[in-house]
């Protein structure tokens, strides 16, 4: 898929990396090499001194970049992009460990293979978001953006959940569990998948609700169309809270109503070209190391 | 949702049931009283003889009746679904039995139930179907309609089966198991859902890919977009067949190739009023069963 | 199995149960009828009067009577159970509401049941528990027993627990999770099963380890040799907390050590003649209801 | 645990496994060196020609050998052991390729290691044995030994079984699904793993019930002690078999009943001192690997 090319690219750090300095100066001189305009996220740049590049807070980025480059792990990436979702600016992963499911390029080849993405060999998707509010007596008291999920659980060492969930006004069912989880295609590879829920497509239009150690054994993952609005009411339950990716709310109460349903915005991550969401799950998911050896029986 | 009052009404009777002749009778007098013309599907009327009415094909039902009722099980209501599918007849299901997924008007209630639909009380959902075909040496030797799924397994007593599967020309992976189950949103409840797949909301876009005992405890459920074209490539494994629905073809070659995608066809199915697929699932997954009494700790 | 006579047979009620004091005065009427000395346990006693009848505590049950009947759910039984551990006297479990896993006589058949079997027509089990103790720098600060689990869990909103798990001084594994549960056979059916572990056959003489959405897609539950003793250390996680049975013990800190082994005790369990373990499971995890109607296709 | 000094040694190699008479012959020389008298099993003797070597039959080697060297896979040394069964003869395994779990000793490091245990620094462990016959019309006709597992499944493309389970003459549950894994612990971490079982530790006295992709959901793995009879009776299903490890039983008739207890013979596997089973479930199962990067949200 061909992108213009950008003209104004934002660096964004892994906050308290260390060593990512020289990384961040080497992708700054070719980026400046190649004719772009470089900016440093405000963070980033407090922790990384890089002279005579200019600091912008995500804001200004989100306004004014046509790009943004990240150096760091999913988790950077993901918070990253959580704060430019209203700008929908692309976002290139560079990971500095072990590749993630969305930063995935290794430090080692990074500078030949973003020429080639910023010379328009890139392959482009687009990631949707929950926007999600809490409403306590019919007042919002809360509300956030996840890129994963947004996830209500009962305290540790408190009993049961009890929650009522309701999906386009329709009533779900009333789920005894240790709480449910709501996650995006891009959370189907995190907490969900750990929960025992499938895995999504990111072009699928669909969000998945799973269940966490649900008490009736016949309540399943169940996968709903991104068009649906999510409630989620707190019926009984200690200490009881919601996350919202990294957020959390606690202290909920019984009646508070947790109200999730897609963002009207997306996020565009971009890939080296040839780049296949099946071939990232293969990697990440060992899915060709097998328990038993060759010659097991069977 | 209002729908125009249909004019020529199919009946479908479960074939070889017994004391359906006074069911399916009470109906064509209650559809006939209230001026639709009624027509038999043949085979049903080889069973039930119901004078001055007359029999049709499902291709003549198909194009000349405005919706059918099928009495029977889910089972009798997709076989006559698949037969229907390239005419996009409107379907109501009355259940004999126990209600099912599909088929959710009791008998006993039928009547005022069926006066309340025709009269445009009704909620209409479209079913998706996959359209199937092998392939062995570049020639296509089978195709096939599926609502429900089309299955790839070993035979029994003949070790594990190796799959290599693609989808949309890329490469996703090479399977050892007993087999995989490619499921519709209709399918999902059915053999998939006993494989260990989640539930899909019949108006969500997707397919899910369900392994049967995976041989990597990481080969997870996947559900991609019902716009994806699936290839399953026999690899390994004796014995090896591919089911459609109830349709079987054994003795696949290893390098066949089971080509699949979603059907340009779609079925429609009518509800009455107020009906709600949660309730379905509620019902008949016993949602609010629970192992443990009241007062077990936890 | 033949079991001698009881002569002296405590009677345990439900708290807070309303109503219970008639099904009381009946069990005590019948049991002095037959001529057995009758005591109620001190805390049912200040809940219901019953003139003329001695209280015991628990200690005194455990050191004077020949067995002891509890009114209630499975939770009252697991609860006096603990108590009386130490003691071991036979139990016989009446339930007021849905027949529970261990407490299988409804109270509707009580009289001609608890006849036959003081008459000796008796089924008796022996069930293990857990004896746990909770190390912080060398010194013990917390022991329980426990009958179902022994959980150890992180808080609601606080990321990931990992826990380092031994057994038998060997290294087991360094888990990353919501927690981990460790259940007799008795636990298996309760929190354990929710959380996707095997049932066990209470005369099994195993400890199952079931780890609660683990972020290893492999780590499955284990069942290991009821002779292990069992660390589990407190590696990384907030708000971590330990529960046995019903009692918690919040805020454990890192370095923490639970200490988990089969407790010398044991308690037994006394069921009609004819009694069934597979019964109860059958009737408790609904074998034999199915989610596909009869005509489902597969 | 001090072992007597094995005198005479049996070698046994996998069958038409290219360069693996290197591999016999230093093995030979080493032992011979050692003074032990060293003997090879029959058939392997047929692919591997060492001069001046006896031949002798598995039941030879039974009656005759003091232990056993296995080169080759975990299925060569299940195979092997279960033909020694009767005789009791402790096993060492070489593997070849990637480690087992039960062959785990490399060909790069053999002969040190062998030394070692010869020197009595060795773990040993005892696994059991399935003991099952086939009976039809009252007649037994057919009878096996499994390490590993006793497998009831219906044929591809042929609906679902029914099975009606009995467990010590007491009715389990009647179950339909593909078919019912029976499973040793040693099995446990083969077919029933990919079923969803759990695993069993090696000196659990369990034996665990898998089904595959049972029709209701409640139909969880059950482990049951090893004294239990287990019988299977075919209710229903189409080309129904039994596989017994790597022998198979077709043409199965309603009816039939399959018979499982434990063998009255174990098997004695020999392992390095220090060895651990869980260091080889960590291995093999790949426990320190995470599908997300660290850096992963949760």
């Amino acid at each position: 898929m061909q992108e213009p090319a950008p003209k104004t690219i934002a660096i964004v750090g892994k906050y308290f990396a260390a060593g990512i300095s020289e990384s961040l100066t080497e992708i700054v001189d070719f980026l400046q090499g190649r004719g772009h305009h470089v900016v440093l996220e405000a963070e980033t740049a407090q922790n990384v001194a890089l002279p005579g590049i200019a600091a912008m807070t995500p804001e200004q980025i989100g306004e004014q970049a046509d790009a943004a480059i990240i150096v760091g792990g999913d988790g950077t990436m993901l918070g990253i992009a959580r704060q430019l979702a209203p700008y929908d600016v692309p976002l290139i992963g560079i990971n500095q460990g072990r590749l993630g499911f969305i930063t995935d390029i290794s430090l080692e080849r990074m500078l030949p293979v973003l020429g080639e993405m910023l010379d328009g060999q890139v392959e482009s998707e687009r990631r949707s978001l929950l926007q999600s509010a809490v409403m306590r007596d019919g007042q919002q008291i809360f509300s956030a953006l996840a890129f994963n999920d947004v996830v209500v659980t009962r305290g540790a060492g408190s009993g049961m959940a009890e929650l009522m969930v309701e999906v386009d006004g329709r009533f779900m069912y009333n789920q005894r569990s240790d709480g449910l989880i709501v996650a995006t295609p891009t959370g189907s590879t995190a907490y969900a998948l750990s929960a025992g829920g499938p895995l999504l497509h990111p072009s699928l239009g669909g969000i998945v609700l799973v269940p966490i150690a649900p008490h009736a054994l016949s309540n399943r993952p169940i996968v709903i169309p991104d068009s649906s609005e999510i409630v989620i009411e707190i019926v009984n339950g200690r200490d009881m809270s919601a996350n919202f990716d990294m957020q959390s709310l606690a202290s909920l109460q019984h009646g508070d109503r947790i109200l999730i349903r897609r963002s009207e915005h997306t996020i565009t991550f971009l890939h080296p070209a040839g780049w296949s969401y099946y071939a990232t799950l293969r990697q990440k998911l060992h899915w060709n190391e097998y328990p038993s050896a060759e010659g097991q029986l069977k």
